[in-house]
């Protein structure tokens, strides 16, 4: 049994901001040697996501409307009582997901014809780390 | 270490869909021959779900016209002027989810007395596949 | 190849309660003896959640205020037709998520400064079960 780990570093200009972090995924998964098994790749912060879907950048910009709708940016949360003004960020990444998890087959990502793995920052400007591990033979 | 890897193919009647997909889990299950390990059931596409909840279709019902309500089917989506008119089946599978990740224990998926595996299908009516990777020995 | 399985039982004293699991799943990862691999920790009953986010008491006031405000507690919900009164928990759960899957690496959780394990029941003051499978070397 093989095991890789890579801790993936970011750092976006804007408080919300979209990555799409598949060449770095299969770039880990190409230096892991792995050709069968999973990969997980998961935000290591909770007002972040990692999730699955289009590289279409109106879609995207249809998401964070979305994202909107469903989170009110302005409430008065209880978490921003201790001093954060970010518990939108905690609610948004809930809805878009914390992790995804991969197969490898063949030495590469199994994927669809459109998967591709997103990074969401909600509350960047700041260091912020992606876990990725691979698990297989 | 055992890796076993299928590809189910659906192709639903209607655009929005939910199959109940826990016996050709099982079946792939049986077929890895994996006693202990975990399987990932991931939607390939990115406008369909899998997920885990209940095999009532009074409840799947309910989960058609909650997702109704919090995502806006006819909406002026940005996406959509790329000549799709899907997204809103991007944003209900971000609710929904993209995949399960289940224990194999024994032989067998290690479940709760209700739990079954779902495929939620938003944009259906053409080929679509799910990806079924188990990893153990 | 090391496989690890628990299964926690938890019965809350309210209908909805969110529990910090933590504790639990580094003490099965310890008693697993893995030090590189992944954990899946699940709820096995279809009205609970498992995910990961912040330890802090206001965030989870602010998080099960924003689930009422997704989902209507009240409504006429055909799955309460079968006698159930639960179908907001279907619901609440799907938001929350059913999973999370975690990385083990040098025999600990790989875990963000702020991460921690949360069981969230939406149904509970009876018996439910969290699954714990560990899988690694």
């Amino acid at each position: 049994m093989k095991a890789h780990t890579e801790h993936l570093m970011f750092q976006t200009k804007d408080r919300v901001e979209f990555i799409n972090i598949t060449p770095q995924v299969k770039e880990a998964v190409r230096r892991s040697g792995v050709q069968e098994g999973l990969v997980l790749v998961n935000a290591m912060h909770i007002t972040a996501s990692v999730y699955v879907n289009d590289a279409e950048p109106g879609l995207i910009q249809d998401f964070q409307d979305w994202l909107k709708s469903l989170v009110d940016v302005n409430k008065d949360y209880r978490h921003n009582l201790t001093g954060e003004d970010n518990a939108y960020a905690h609610l948004m990444r809930t809805l878009m997901g914390r992790e995804a998890v991969v197969a490898v087959t063949g030495g590469k990502l199994d994927f669809g014809p459109w998967e591709q793995i997103y990074y969401a920052e909600f509350d960047g400007r700041r260091k912020k780390r992606v876990l990725v591990k691979i698990l297989g033979e």
